[in-house]
């Protein structure tokens, strides 16, 4: 089968860099957590528990030792309780995402009611809202009467929206009765280049695979983004979910991944792919 | 035939001001000048140049005596150059246009690209347009490509437009690669109610009647809008400009008219309606 890989897709720099983070401080100490999964792969997660990563839902499960804020950051109220009980804390919020809790912060302290544009359960977002006293989480249109009338709105976005959600609810919040609007694109560059590139090569194909956690927000806006393009889009972690009867007759193959998805995943389902049909050998084509 | 009057329609706050203020300058002064039709309205500055008023397009047209900045403002450098004429100036800007001018010098003072959401060629815009070095005018989707990449933009909006173009266009420039965003509401609120009672009235209507200069902007817009609501809308000067074909077979008509129309053009529109049909007699009936 003849498989194309889009020209970008996979790890991300914040990724990269958390999960650099986490195998130095594995390599050089015991009693490593995670609060929460350090990045939202699970294959990813599963290799790093094998050198000793321990992933905690709350921070009473730890006693001691060293914790890891994963690449989504956390809220200044958990450091805080990290830092009451002793414990070592090594960061590897994405610098980006520190980015938007800053302004966060400074719109507060400058009066603004602050806004995000995101998915409320993302962990992002919740670190987000756990940075001033009271943050607005907008994911849609019908959370638009969460806002309060003729406010001063400082609105920021969940880095890895695509610009077109963000410009939608920038013109539905527009339509409302507010005084000013401040807003801080925090839109990730690399995760917009991601979804021209996916968008670009989903329309060159007949099916279209989006390798990555189904927790992980990125990955499920590419394979939003893809399927408004190509219906035949399918969101998977790695080649053991792939139903293969759905390759059927399907002549060209488009995969990409999410930024938190390895290098390796990408690579195993690529080869899979290609070996599928014995009648084609062509290499790793990119677009 | 059954006539309803909108609610709200007619004078607004900033036209009723320039109309005393002219009216009172004329009973004091002699030579009093417009820059510009002082409100978008023929048969009232009509009236005024019966009171002496003399509307002159050019500063140049003035030799000495007094001018009236009109509703919709004059441009900085237009105020300069009366002041060297050693000309008494009278300013009946409308407030509300004095704010967005004020919030666009504030925008440049503050390094923000200077943008309004109107029509290029309106008086309130151009005055707004010499208020700071560059300002960038967007009418609609096609002027985008006028913004600069990765800038801080300080938006304002021509304070007739829509609540519903003010959001479009928002939705747009937050589409675009921007930096940063600051919105401040210029919007009207009296012309934002002066449309939904306008729309409100023109869906229990057989046919719409918009009353106002054809030059005037929130007249036009007035009628946009009811057009979207009741396809039978028509945007007239007065009364004589009817054409009373139109009437055939209707049973109720709606009325409602731009900010800059006089109440007595309002009234008697509303009375040769009424009076056309002798099987209905209705009174001023409001919504």
């Amino acid at each position: 089968m003849k498989v194309l890989v889009a020209e970008k897709c996979g790890f991300c720099h914040g990724v990269r860099n958390a999960i650099r983070v986490a195998e130095k401080t594995l390599a050089e100490k015991k009693g490593v957590y995670s609060l929460g999964p350090i990045i939202h792969n699970r294959d990813m997660v599963e290799q790093l528990a094998k050198s000793g990563l321990k992933t905690v839902s709350k921070i009473e499960e730890i006693q001691s030792g060293t914790v890891l804020i994963r690449s989504h950051g956390a809220a200044p109220k958990q450091i805080a309780k990290l830092r009451e009980k002793d414990l070592n804390i090594i960061d590897a919020t994405c610098i980006l995402v520190k980015r938007v809790q800053h302004i966060a912060t400074e719109f507060e302290n400058n009066g603004y009611e602050v806004v995000i544009i995101g998915e409320e359960n993302h962990p992002e977002v919740q670190a987000v809202v756990g940075c001033a006293r009271n943050v607005i989480v907008i994911a849609n249109e019908s959370d638009l009467n969460r806002l309060p009338e003729n406010a001063r709105l400082g609105v920021v976005c969940q880095t890895t929206q695509s610009p077109e959600h963000f410009g939608r609810m920038l013109g539905a919040i527009g339509r409302t009765n507010f005084s000013e609007l401040k807003v801080i694109n925090t839109l990730c560059k690399e995760a917009i280049k991601r979804q021209e590139s996916a968008v670009r090569l989903c329309k060159q194909v007949d099916i279209m695979f989006v390798l990555g956690g189904l927790e992980s927000a990125n990955t499920r806006r590419l394979a939003e983004l893809c399927r408004t393009v190509n219906k035949q889009t399918y969101h998977l972690q790695n080649w053991d979910e792939l139903d293969k009867s759905l390759l059927t007759g399907e002549k060209t193959a488009g995969v990409t991944a999410g930024a938190s998805t390895p290098d390796w995943i990408i690579d195993e389902f690529r080869q899979n792919l290609e070996a599928f049909d014995n009648s084609s050998s062509s290499g790793k084509a990119t677009v």
